[in-house]
């Protein structure tokens, strides 16, 4: 299993992503999901991928192939056209690989996280469907996640806004929404890899890899369990009335 | 969609369900999804359900048909027996609706939890699966859960321990949990049924339905947010080292 999360604020984009794979229970390795495209100056992108590890090592190669060629990501002009130029290399490595995947019962499902700036336009962040088609986040859903999403969810509903969120918090809250996935999903594990990117800064140097029983991380964590506890009992008790139908 | 979850201490239980039921996504209904079974002196049973709302209703109607009767919940000696007396009554209804379900490609799916506590003997929370199985919640997996379990499950991982939790806490847990399942997933709604119940007491007097938008919830569900917003801030900020590889 996976989980990637991606969330974009207007003062720009976090992506956070785990790095254990697995087929079936017991081959278990580590794999970097989060892939860089950078060094051409006038753009950058993160992506993040989700589903089988064959099909989207594929997709990233082709991607990568391009890129370096000075064709696909980086020729594009707007973050839409960079979406859909991923969805193609997706579609492509469907149709070389889905005939013999699902005759022995496997499943074409790779999801793609793509966040990043092309200069002189907006940072942006999209999922790109196995099917190829792209979503965009927007400024009222403004994180996107793949894999193994629900564990990580309910602190990101609660915390994250477009307009109020600084980077630091959104960098906070993609560690505490993987930390949770970690704590109750054993098929989603360490290292963690966590980018920040500040729009129009065209690096993707604020990145970070937790490896596991990283001291900094372990701090986070335990801070954030007993933040929680104490949250928890300066709450109201719970009133009950005589009459529980009222 | 349904979320219900038992949360067993040493000072006893708390139950907790919500209470809408769906048929596609425009047959939306109000249904309780907590069943009582008290008023024999010498033992009480909660039990809450998800899954086939009409199979659900007919394993409620044999189970109290019974009761009433003075047999099944009524008369077993002990908590394993009245988790094994829920799961015939659930293989019953499961063979007698099964064929005519699956044949219009629905599943029979019915997940009941089952709290309670037999005079004499230790109170206990089980969990009965679609085929009439029961697991028994331990002092290391203290809660046991039904239905959409994912976005309320991290908020008890982090906090709900066997011995150390008290009711009071274990009733805050609880709500948390619904609160940020219905934040996270419009198919599970209010009004949400609670129910706190000490060892020994032999009543199930201490519960309380929270209509929607009930000023206690609101309130609960406000400074919880707000909480948590500051929790995150309190954090220490994430130091991004010159290696990213380190």
């Amino acid at each position: 299993m996976t989980y990637c999360v991606g969330i974009i604020t207007k003062d720009g984009f976090v992506a956070a992503s785990d790095s254990r794979t697995n087929a079936g229970y017991d081959q278990v390795n580590v794999c970097r999901k989060m892939h860089l495209f950078e060094g051409v100056g006038d753009r950058v992108f993160v992506a993040m991928t989700s589903g089988s590890l064959s099909c989207s090592q594929s997709i990233v190669t082709l991607l990568r192939k391009d890129f370096e060629a000075g064709k696909g990501l980086a020729a594009v002009e707007t973050m839409y056209d960079a979406a859909r130029c991923v969805g193609e290399q997706v579609r492509r490595v469907s149709e070389q690989d889905r005939k013999a995947l699902e005759q022995d019962g496997f499943k074409v499902n790779v999801h793609v996280l793509l966040a990043g700036q092309i200069r002189g336009r907006p940072h942006d962040l999209y999922m790109v469907y196995p099917q190829g088609n792209p979503l965009r986040a927007t400024e009222d859903s403004p994180f996107l996640q793949i894999g193994e999403c629900k564990y990580g969810r309910p602190i990101l509903d609660r915390g994250v806004r477009y307009e109020r969120t600084s980077l630091e918090d959104a960098a906070r809250y993609a560690l505490i929404s993987i930390d949770s996935t970690l704590r109750s999903n054993v098929t989603v594990g360490p290292p963690i890899d966590l980018l920040v990117y500040g729009k129009d800064e065209f690096t993707l140097d604020r990145r970070r890899r937790f490896p596991d029983r990283d001291p900094d991380l372990a701090t986070i964590h335990v801070q954030w369990e007993h933040a929680l506890r104490q949250a928890v009992q300066a709450l109201p008790p719970v009133d009950f009335a005589p009459d529980p139908d009222r």
